[in-house]
C-alpha cells in the first residue's frame, strides 16, 4: 500500500488533506509535519478527528519523511517548498506541491509575481496539476504543481471554450468570490471574525498573484498571449468559491454550442457537473466536495457570454484536486477517496 | 412641521424608513400602514424600537392617510402603488415611491420588464430620484420614483464617467453582490436561513428587472442606447451591497483623470466618499449609513477600468435615499436625519 | 441486500437520511416519498447530490412503499406517522419514526404535550431509540421512536450519572442551544435569514415539547418522578446543538468519579467521545458526524456539576441516530455508513 | 463644553466610545490614544467613520492628555490602567475605566482573579458603575470602574430580586452567550473567522474572571456571601449578549410579583425594558443600543424562576454604559448621546 506523507498538515489545506486521505482506502497516511505543532497529536489541533486520526505531528526532516512515505504532499506557503522538494525528488519520491512554487514552467514569470526561485532546474519537469486537463502529464509526473483555487475556478470553464476558439481573448474578465478559509489559518486582521462577518469587499484588485497563473495557462492553450482582468472578493462564509466570468464571443454562439463544447471536453470527467439552464451553481452545492459545477448564460442584448463556476476552495481548489492528482499518478480510480455524499445543507 | 406617512411600513424598506424618520427632527411621522399587521403596534413587529416608536399600523385608506400626512412614502411591491398614488397626487400630496412603478418615463419599457401600467399619465412628471444626479428635478417633484438598490450602486460611479465620455459604452459590465435583506420580509425558500447561510450564488443572471432601469438611465446620460451586462449575486449577510464594474476606457485614462472626474461630480455631495487608492470599499464601512463609497483601479495590462461601490441596500439603496429625496423636496439640509455615526463593526 | 424507504425525504432530516443511506454499503435505498415534490428528482431539490442520488420522489402509497422496502424511515411532522405506521407494521415492515409519535409508551403524556393519539395500541411495543442506552430492545424492535434532538443531547450525559445516583434529581437544569436547521425546511419568519442572522434568543421557555420527553426518560431511569428545567435557544448557524446541564451532586464527587462513570457506561460505544478536561465540546467538532462529545466540570465554589454536550442536531439528533438504530436492528456494525471523516472546519 | 479623551481608542470598546461620543452634542471629543496606531488617523482604522471623525491617534502621554481633556475614558486591558490612572486623578481629572482594575473595592479579590494591584489606595473611592443601581455614588465619583459585560447582564435582572429577598441565593446559575466582539480586536485563533463561524461552545467554564465580580456585587446586595455558577459561551455573531439565569424562589412567587418588583426598581430608568410575557429578549432587538431587555418565566413544574436578559456587549456591556456614567457624573440627561433609533434588523 502506498505510504503518504503531508508537509504542513495543520494549515487548512493540510488538514483537508488529512481528512480526505484518512478516508482513502488505497493509501496509508504515515507522516504529518508541522512547524508550529511538532510533537502534538493532530487531533488536538483538529478535535473533530478525534478517534479517527491517530498521528502525531513532527518537525520536518526530509530524510525521515522520505523513509516513511512514497508520495508527499507539501502544503506550505510559497518559497518554502522550493528549498526541500529537490532533495525529495533526488530520493526518488513523487511530490504534489500545493504552493505556487512549481506551477510555472517559466521562472521569470514566477519571479515577477513572487520572489527569486531557488530550484529553477525543476520547473521544466513540473506538471501543472489541473486534473481534468493534463491527465497524461500528471500520470507520469514526479512533481506536480497543484493549481491555485482561483485559477481552478477560472480555467475549468474557460479552457474548453478557448480551445474551440469561441472567445474574443481580449474581453475576458473573471470576478471571483471566496470564502475565508482561503486565507488560511495564520492570524490576520483580515480573517478576524468581526472584520469579516457582515462584510463583503474586493481585495488585491487586479494585482492578485493568481492572475499571472491564469494568464500563463490560457496563453498556452490559446497559443497567443492572453491577459484577463481578475478581481477577487471575500465572502463572509468558511468554504466555497464562486467565479463569474464575462467574455465576448468570437463567433455566433447558441446555448447548445456551449453545452456541446463542455460535453465534449468533460465527458467521462466525474468531477465536472454542468448545471441545467434554469439553475446556476451555488457554493452550498459543492461544499466539502471535489466537484466543479459550471453554469452559463448568453446575454444576447449585450452580446456577452457569462460563465459561472462553484467549487469548494479547500477541496477542488486545493486538497481535493491534489488527491485527484495523486490518484492519477498512482493509476487509481480518479475518484478514490473523493466521493463522499455531500450535505444537503 | 411636515407630517409624514408610510405605506407598507412593516416590510424591511418600510421599517428602515420608520427608523430613519423617527430620528429626523424636522418632520413628524404620523401614520403607518400595513396590510398584514393592521391594528398592531409597530414595535410589536420590530421590538428593537420599543419605547421609541409609538404608532399603530393601520389598513391603507387613501383618504385617511392624506388627511394625516403631507408627504407620503410608499414601500410596497411594484404594481400596487400605481393603483393609489394618482389619488394621493390629486389630493395635493407629494409621494416618494420605493417600488419600480414610477422609475420609468417610458411606459413600454416598464411594461416589458414588469406588467401593464395603469397610471401611465403620471410617468412623464415622475422624477427618477437618484439624489446626487437630479437634485433640481427632485426639489420640485410631486412624485419621485426612488431608484432600485442595484441601479443606485451602478449609476453613481458610472454617470460621471459617461458624461465625460470616458468609457466605451459597449463594454460595461456590472457584477453586483447583495445582502439578503434586499429580498424583503416575505417568506421564500431563497431567504430561508439554512439555504442562504454558507451559500454564495448568482441569480436572475442577465434577466434582472433592474437591468433595464440601469440601461435607461445610462442611455439618457450618454444620449445613445446603452446595454450593460448585469449579474446580481446573493451574499450570506443581512445588509450591504457591493458592485464591481468593468469597462474599457474610450480614451487614455490615468488614475488622476478618474479621481478628478469624481471630485468635479461629487464635490459638495455629502454621501459620496471616494476611497483612497490603497483601500477599496467594504460593505461593513457603510452599514446602516446613506453613504456610497466608491473606489477604482485601472488594470493597465488588460486595459480595463474597474469601479467598486459599496452601499447599504436598505439605506442608500432604498429608505435612506428616499429620505434624502424628501429632504431635497422640502428644502431641508440634504443630510437631515441621515448622519448618525456608523458602527465601527 | 436490505431495501430501505424514506417517507418525507425532502425535509432536512429526510435529506440527511438520504445523504447517509446513499453512502451506506450494506443497504439499498429504493424509495423516497415527498408530499410537496412528488414526481421531482431528488437531486433537483438538493443539487449537491447531483450524480450521486438518482431517485425520484413519489407520493406516499403505503402499499407501494411496502412492496419496495423492507425497513422504512418516517421523517414527517408528528401526528402524520401515526396514521400509516400501523399499516406498515401489519405488512411486516420495520419502522424507524423520527417524529414524536412513538417516543412515549404512555399515551396520556404524549397527548398532553401533542394531540390525541390514534395508534395507542402500538405504544407499548415501540422502543425509544436512544441507541447507546437501549441496544437490546432496539435490536428486536419492529417500531422505533427515534429520540428528539434536544433529549438526545440531554439524556446521553445524564443517564449514566442518574443510574449511579450521583445527582440531586430536583436540581437538574438543561440550557440548550440549537442551529437553525432544527426548525426544518418549512417557511417561517423565525427561520427567515434576516431575523436569525446576528440574533440570539431563547424560545418556548420551559414549555418545549421535548421537556416531557426528557422527564419520562429520566424518571424511568431514576425510578421516581423527575422534572427538569429546560430552555432551548436558537444559534445563528445551520447545524449543531450544544447543551449545558447544571445539577447539584447528591454525593461528594471528584472529577475521576464522573469520568469513571462515563467510561463504564460508554466503553465500546463508538459515538460517545469524552473530552479531556482542558477542552470543552464545540459544535464545530461534531458537524456532520454522529458523535456526541461530552465534557464536564465540577464548580466547587458553588457545589455544582456542569455537563456539556455537542451533537449535530441533524445527525446524532435525528438521521444519524436513526441509521444507527437501523444498523442495530439489522445486526450490522453500529457504525456502518456513519464514519465519514469530519471536516477540520 | 466638557472635553473628553479616550485612552485605547482603537480597540473595539474604544472605537464604540468614539462612535457614541462623536454623536454626543454636550461634549467635545478632543483626544484619542492608541499604542498600535499612534500617528494614524482614526478613520484609517475604522473607515466607516470617514468624514465624521477627524482625530489622529496619539501615543499616551498622561500630561498631554490631561491638558486636553476634562474627563477620560480608559479602554485598555486590565493591569495597564492602574499604572497611570492615579496620576490622572492627581491632576484633577475624572476617569471612567472600562477594565477590571477599579471594579473591586477589596484588592485581595481582584488579586486572586487577576494579578497584584499597584494602586490599591484608589480602590476605596472607586465606584462600581452599574448605572441603574449606583446613580448617586456615580454622580459624585472621581473614578468609576465600569462593569464587565457579563456582570451587567447578570446583575441588572438579579439585584432587584435579591434586594426583595425573593431568591434562594444558593441556587443561582447564569448561562451567558456572547458575540465575538467581546473578545476584542487582538488577534487570536479563538476569534479567527473559520474557527468561530458555524461553531458554538462554552469557554472558561466556571473559571471566568467576571464570576467573582458578580459574586462581590450580589454579596454586597444580599449582605451575605453569594457564589453563583457562571458559564459563558461564544456565539457566531459580532455583537450581542444573552444571559439565561436560573434560581429557585425563596418565597412563593407569581409572575406579577416579579414584574412589580422590576417596575419598582426600574421605573424611570430609560434603558431597562421589561419584555411582555409572550416575547423573550433577543440580541437583535438591542443591537447597537444601550438597552437591557429583561424577560422572565416561572417554571412551576420544576419550581424554578428563569430570567433572560439581552444587551449589546459593546454598548450597555461597555462603551454605552460608560457614556451613561459620564452623563450622570456631568449632571447631563442620562440618555444624552445614547438614544439613536436602533435598526429593525
Amino acid at each position: 500500500m502506498t505510504r503518504v506523507g503531508i508537509v504542513g498538515a495543520t494549515g487548512y489545506a493540510g488538514a483537508e488533506l488529512v481528512r480526505i486521505l484518512s478516508g482513502h482506502s488505497d493509501i496509508e497516511l504515515t507522516a504529518l509535519t508541522s512547524r508550529q505543532f511538532s510533537g502534538v497529536k493532530f487531533d488536538c489541533i483538529y478535535p473533530s478527528m478525534t478517534g479517527l486520526v491517530d498521528l502525531v505531528c513532527e518537525e520536518l526532516s526530509v530524510e525521515r519523511l522520505c523513509d516513511s512515505a512514497d508520495i508527499i504532499f507539501t502544503a506550505l506557503p510559497h518559497q518554502l517548498p522550493m528549498t526541500f522538494v529537490p532533495e525529495m525528488l533526488k530520493r526518488g519520491k513523487r511530490v504534489i506541491d500545493l504552493s505556487a512554487d512549481f506551477r510555472f514552467n517559466d521562472a521569470s514569470i514566477y519571479e515577477s509575481a513572487y520572489q527569486p526561485h531557488s530550484a529553477k532546474e525543476l520547473l521544466e519537469q513540473a506538471v501543472y496539476g489541473l486534473s481534468e486537463m493534463y491527465f497524461d502529464d500528471i500520470q507520469s509526473a514526479a512533481l506536480v504543481g497543484n493549481p491555485g483555487c482561483y485559477p481552478t475556478s477560472v480555467l475549468l470553464p474557460l479552457i474548453p471554450l478557448v480551445r474551440s476558439e469561441y472567445l474574443d481573448l481580449k474581453t475576458i474578465i473573471a470576478d471571483s468570490k471566496s470564502g475565508v478559509s482561503g486565507a488560511g489559518r495564520s492570524l490576520s486582521i483580515t480573517s478576524h471574525f468581526c472584520e469579516v462577518n457582515e462584510s463583503f469587499k474586493a481585495y488585491k484588485v487586479a494585482v492578485h498573484r493568481h492572475n499571472p497563473e491564469m494568464n500563463v495557462a490560457l496563453s498556452r492553450e490559446a497559443r497567443q498571449p492572453v491577459e484577463i482582468t481578475f478581481v477577487p472578493h471575500l465572502v463572509p462564509m468558511t468554504r466555497g468559491m464562486l467565479t463569474t466570468i464575462y467574455a465576448t464571443p468570437a463567433v455566433t454562439l447558441r446555448p447548445k454550442d456551449i453545452s456541446d463544447c463542455y460535453h465534449r471536453a468533460y465527458s467521462g470527467k466525474p468531477f465536472i457537473r454542468l448545471c441545467p439552464e434554469e439553475r446556476q451553481p451555488d457554493t452550498l452545492h459543492v461544499r466539502g466536495t471535489n466537484y466543479c459545477d459550471i453554469g452559463f448564460k448568453i446575454d444576447e442584448r449585450s452580446n456577452r457570454l457569462i460563465l459561472i463556476t462553484a467549487i469548494d476552495n479547500l477541496v477542488k481548489g486545493a486538497a481535493g484536486q491534489a488527491v485527484q492528482n495523486m490518484n492519477i499518478m498512482l493509476g487509481l480510480d480518479e475518484t478514490a477517496g473523493l466521493l463522499s455524499i455531500p450535505f444537503p445543507l
